[in-house]
């Protein structure tokens, strides 16, 4: 199990201190906003509320409640980051759900003996893999490396955008004649992690609720679809895995997603912070603490990113990935290795399709946390 | 798609009388025990709680709150229905997705192109057949019914006792050599439905919150498992699928068990009604109400069932399952159509494997939806 490598975080090491967990993609940092909210965001259900399966027999994604449609399509038009007019929007628990779903949905049912190759391009999300591997399904299969699919046979793009590891800016790679469908998985696409170059509008869009404010705990992700009937696969799908989703995690996502858009449409913004406002300038105060660290311990080497112009902020902003892709300098071949002596647990290149000299290290832990992990990378010295 | 056969309840058909919807198992019945709940049963959660992925990482159920496997624990020992001491318990998104993390626990992984066959008795609930056909997997097949089953290869047979649709209580059925491995689904062997008569203590069992106390919204399922080995396969399934399980149904589907076992605890019984004397006696009034309306059309038959002493209670006891599976009398060759005449919306019996002279209809509606459904039931006759 995934986690189970990194599950016994009491058990020092070296250096007679604990280790500190930046393996996981966790996004706890932005909990100190939520903290200092008021009860304006705190959910209330009574014994007898969301008790039916149902929600919205007149939408084809029934189980989803309308006012979480209503805040996901507030949030977009806020944010500018995905076009929702005239798409059908299908909830799932968590965009994991969303992503086995629309597998389903594009995969095609006539060729059972020649399931459908699912690409990526390295280095990719290191779950697509295993999510696909588990189901040993007749219609897709785990096709690797999208940069070197050469097959003369239908495949799914991953297109992962700001991508996971690497927080690079995505669009597909593949060099087919075959025929290709795409899935966009557009996680971190939020201001406080990358400039908001445009309205994406693409045929399949995964989002979560997750990586848009911190709450992982909810498993509330959605698809932005334009094709009613992948819709209404995909709804299907979670229907028949899950009938439906958690409707005190709907209405909870409902409410916080609503919270930050009346934050900007009243303009509070004189007396607190903004949502995006604090978590961009969070991460932004952490990668110039990372990058401190990194520079000093001379072990590793960080992607540099374009900045661009943000149509939310109205500013040329930089960007701010939600994990650290760092690369040893030469003499060092394993970056995974390397940090445990620091006792730092971070996920190995190889698990993205990378090789060992990478390593990934999440940005999103706790405020201690971080600060210990920038404080080990930049302080201790290992030969 | 299931729901959509039932999406238009507005539209009468005849009698210009709106349908009343019979056909999905919404347990809505018991939200009226809720509703007369104090505030010991509302759930509060501030904004920035439950926000991380994970819950307890020295348990393999690394998303389990260890407050709802306490409550788990706890119903279980208050009811006697089963065992869980030195067992493992898995939670999932309802019963549903711990239906799939079961099959792909128990099939073999050594034999892909012979994918273990799932069957169930006739009649058989209706979505295990769909939830695994849309799968699609080389891992397992739905196999059909199981006391027809005569292949000599290994099997995977669903036990679900008291049985969906008919209520009974079932044990293992297929005859054959070959191999077999059970899941038992138990979500209505509570007592309000059946009289508890034994502690089961099979070695794959399921439950679900929905059936338990009629919390379908939450969906909130566990699973009772013998070996460690099946069940850590279980929660890797539900890490792939979902990434784990909302934590806000999670905490509230602990909340409410606990106030029902407090209930019992503290002995309120003489100040207020406890849940399972209440749901006990709503389900044998309704049950009391069927069978006089049945009577009186004299157009369909009901199982008979035999009582039972509940250890729960300690009395002698009768079934009241949540559905009603009836038969036409002779001369009526189709229980849904002569239903849908009287703008009944029921499932047919071809669904569970039965013929079409069957059907199923809720128990738990809305009680002026179940008032009318009795109503139509008796006095309207069609030739």
């Amino acid at each position: 199990m995934v986690v189970g490598e990194a599950s016994s975080p009491s058990t020092p090491l070296t250096n007679n201190c604990s280790i500190i967990d930046a393996q996981k993609g966790d996004p706890l940092a932005f909990g100190s906003y939520w903290k200092q909210m008021n009860d304006e965001c705190t959910l209330v259900i009574k014994g007898w509320e969301l008790m039916s399966y149902y929600s919205d027999l007149s939408n084809m994604c029934w189980y989803m409640l309308p006012e979480l449609k209503d805040a996901i399509e507030r949030i977009h038009h806020l944010v500018g980051n995905a076009v929702t007019k005239d798409r059908y929007i299908v909830v799932g628990n968590g965009s994991s759900q969303l992503f086995q779903a629309s597998l389903f949905a594009l995969s095609p049912l006539d060729v059972p003996d020649h399931p459908v190759n699912v690409v990526a391009a390295a280095p990719y999300y290191s779950e697509y893999k295993s999510a696909i591997n588990i189901l040993h399904s007749r219609m897709f299969q785990w096709g690797g490396d999208a940069a070197v699919y050469d097959k003369n046979e239908p495949y799914i793009e991953m297109v992962t955008s700001p991508n996971n590891p690497d927080g690079t800016l995505r669009e597909p790679v593949v060099n087919s004649v075959a025929e290709g469908k795409f899935i966009y998985d557009l996680a971190y696409y939020w201001p406080q992690f990358t400039p908001i170059t445009h309205k994406a509008d693409d045929d399949v869009m995964l989002f979560t609720f997750s990586k848009c404010t911190g709450h992982a705990g909810s498993r509330i992700g959605w698809a932005i679809v334009k094709d009613i009937e992948v819709a209404k696969k995909m709804a299907t799908f979670v229907q028949s895995s899950s009938m439906g989703v958690s409707k005190e995690s709907q209405t909870r996502a409902a409410k916080i997603i609503g919270v930050i858009c009346d934050g900007y449409q009243n303009l509070k913004s004189k007396e607190s912070e903004l949502f995006f406002e604090y978590s961009k300038r969070l991460m932004k105060e952490r990668w110039e603490k990372l990058g401190e660290a990194v520079e000093q311990s001379m072990v590793f080497g960080v992607v540099k990113y374009p900045n661009a112009y943000c149509n939310f902020t109205n500013e040329i902003s930089e960007t701010y990935p939600s994990f650290a892709w760092l690369k040893c300098e030469e003499g060092k071949e394993n970056g995974h290795n390397y940090l445990r002596k620091l006792n730092i647990s971070s996920r190995e290149g190889e698990r993205f399709g990378a090789d060992s000299k990478f390593v990934r290290v999440s940005m999103l832990g706790m405020d201690d946390d971080f600060n210990e992990l920038v404080k080990r990378l930049s302080s201790v010295k290992i030969e």
